[in-house]
């Protein structure tokens, strides 16, 4: 039997002194972790890049088939991915949680082992954070922090006409695995018994419970000397993502859709459960790739890299985004994006 | 009638760019605020410092008795606190919000409002956040990040024997503040046609519901050239505290009874509801007040300081606070502290 260990009977200082041992500080950048007012950072002479995410249970999760250890290692990465899309490298990270009394001391480390396991990945310290109790639901607030140089800092608004549209990986992976997820807690909640018939969906739900962050892709782009003229993570759908390109910077763009990376099981998932891949690539959110576009003087550099698609390019449109159809019709594009309320 | 606009009709972006309007850039340290995947800073050769804190309704506000302006601006005040307590200077903060659809568009503004005042009380700039549906009550996560010299930087593991200790303001007077409305709470559910009698109770609510943190005590101390040998921010009562900075410093500490400052309001408070005032300043919390340590070389300096005490002063002891009663009772300190579970 598991053990189950009560968070009343070591408290909120016994968590805390048990999370600090298992976080040491790893980072030069580093100079004072947990146990102050306020941790201390030596920004060397960069830029600081912050960003944070907020992650409610039964809104941005579901604990019935989300594992502790993978939603403490994506509520890590999410974070990483919009240092990322700076073009900046990620440093730091500050951790609140708010607990229910369901949580035992066991699930809150495993979810911490989750957070362990990015921060060794990306190279980053947790340095901070707070918990306390929560009425309802487990309540997840990250925050990140990044360095970056001025002069790569990569932003969304300086995308000029005829640049390049680069994205990452594959899209709508993420949405179709949350899909399959959520039709086999339906299955689940109705019959208990039933195993669940996810031997094919490795790829899209691996994709929807455990993203990573195209650290690896700021590294490439780092050694190859490619700054991308704007960047963003593909967070609520590329459709999203590109619109905001196109309106902070003041122009347009035209994306193909026989360019649009989608990945084999995607197509097939999408079309076992009568969905679009199209629609899921576009709107489908949380692939945390990285949409970013480039001079067209990168071209040659940009074609050799394996994870990148050249998707389209950037017009004189003023804030209009298309996707020019296999048909060769040109739709214009709309951000239905995620609505979180 | 007040007017109502559901949160529905304006959405997660509309919402944004309402409060990214309000929210201008003041500080020539943000590089870039809201709008991008992550806010930029320029940290101009000083070391950076964050600190978070996670509010959850229902266990650190109550808002039968808060108004969403004081506790925007209380959110706000706290991180600032904990900044001040390193010796640094607050420049920035991100706000990310849980809201279950019971907050109208008005409610959130109203909260937003708090915490814009307290950004212009405390000069910085909001550059980030997230805001997402909660299933259940409001959730208020903020990170403050400040800047700081690295010799001046404050911690709680630099204190020697010896060194004076110091508390600014006075103590005990939030934790009164919160039994006296607790108190009105209960008068109110049980009688909703009962007046709230809180006349001679201003003082101490207002600790409670408006706490500011002591950044004029950071910028008279640092006028004065001098630096505290440790510092930590009253947030859990005295006690707690005082036994932080001789558990890291790794000496000990002895404070006298009444030299500890303690308002005439928190008194009367105190005895009117069968409350020790002493007791609600040792182990109370939420003062946020600054205690800290100086050198014996500046005993000249700080006793000039208007709203200073010096209370005690650091021993050979070894991790042991004690305090020294009226008596002349030498009573050991611990701290039940605040227990968040």
């Amino acid at each position: 039997m598991e053990q189950r260990t009560e968070l009343s009977t070591i408290g909120e200082f016994g968590l805390i002194n048990r999370i600090a041992a298992k976080f040491p500080i790893t980072q030069p950048e580093t100079m004072k972790g947990i146990g102050d007012d306020a941790a201390v950072i030596d920004a060397k002479g960069k830029k600081v890049v912050v960003s944070t995410d907020l992650l409610i249970e039964g809104v941005h999760f579901d604990l019935i088939y989300t594992p502790l250890l993978h939603l403490g290692y994506k509520a890590v990465a999410v974070n990483v991915s919009d240092i990322a899309a700076m073009n900046a490298i990620p440093k730091q990270i500050t951790v609140s949680l708010g607990l229910s009394n369901r949580f035992s001391v066991e699930a809150i480390e495993e979810l911490y082992e989750g957070m362990r396991l990015a921060c060794e990945a990306y190279q980053i310290d947790l340095i901070g954070g707070d918990t306390s109790s929560s009425r309802s639901g487990l309540v997840i607030s990250v925050t990140a922090l990044g360095l970056g140089e001025e002069a790569t800092l990569a932003y969304r608004n300086k995308a000029q006409a005829n640049d390049i549209i680069c994205v990452t990986g594959d899209l709508g992976a993420a949405y179709l695995g949350l899909q399959a997820l959520e039709r086999e807690k339906q299955v689940f909640l109705a019959n208990p018994a039933m195993q669940p018939e996810l031997q094919d969906k490795d790829y899209v739900v691996g994709r929807q419970l455990k993203p990573e962050a195209r650290m690896d892709i700021i590294h490439e782009l780092n050694a190859l000397s490619i700054v991308p003229t704007a960047m963003i993570d593909v967070s609520d759908g590329l459709a999203s993502e590109l619109l905001h390109i196109c309106q902070q910077s003041n122009i347009g763009g035209v994306i193909f859709e026989d360019k649009i990376p989608i990945d084999d099981q995607t197509y097939l998932t999408a079309t076992e459960m009568n969905l679009s891949p199209m629609t899921a690539a576009l709107n489908g959110g949380e692939d945390y790739e990285l949409l970013f576009t480039v001079q067209q003087s990168d071209y040659e550099k940009i074609k050799n890299m394996t994870d990148v698609s050249i998707i389209g390019y950037m017009t004189h449109d003023v804030e209009l985004a298309h996707l020019m159809m296999k048909s060769g019709s040109l739709v214009k594009l709309t951000a239905p994006g995620y609505v979180h309320f």
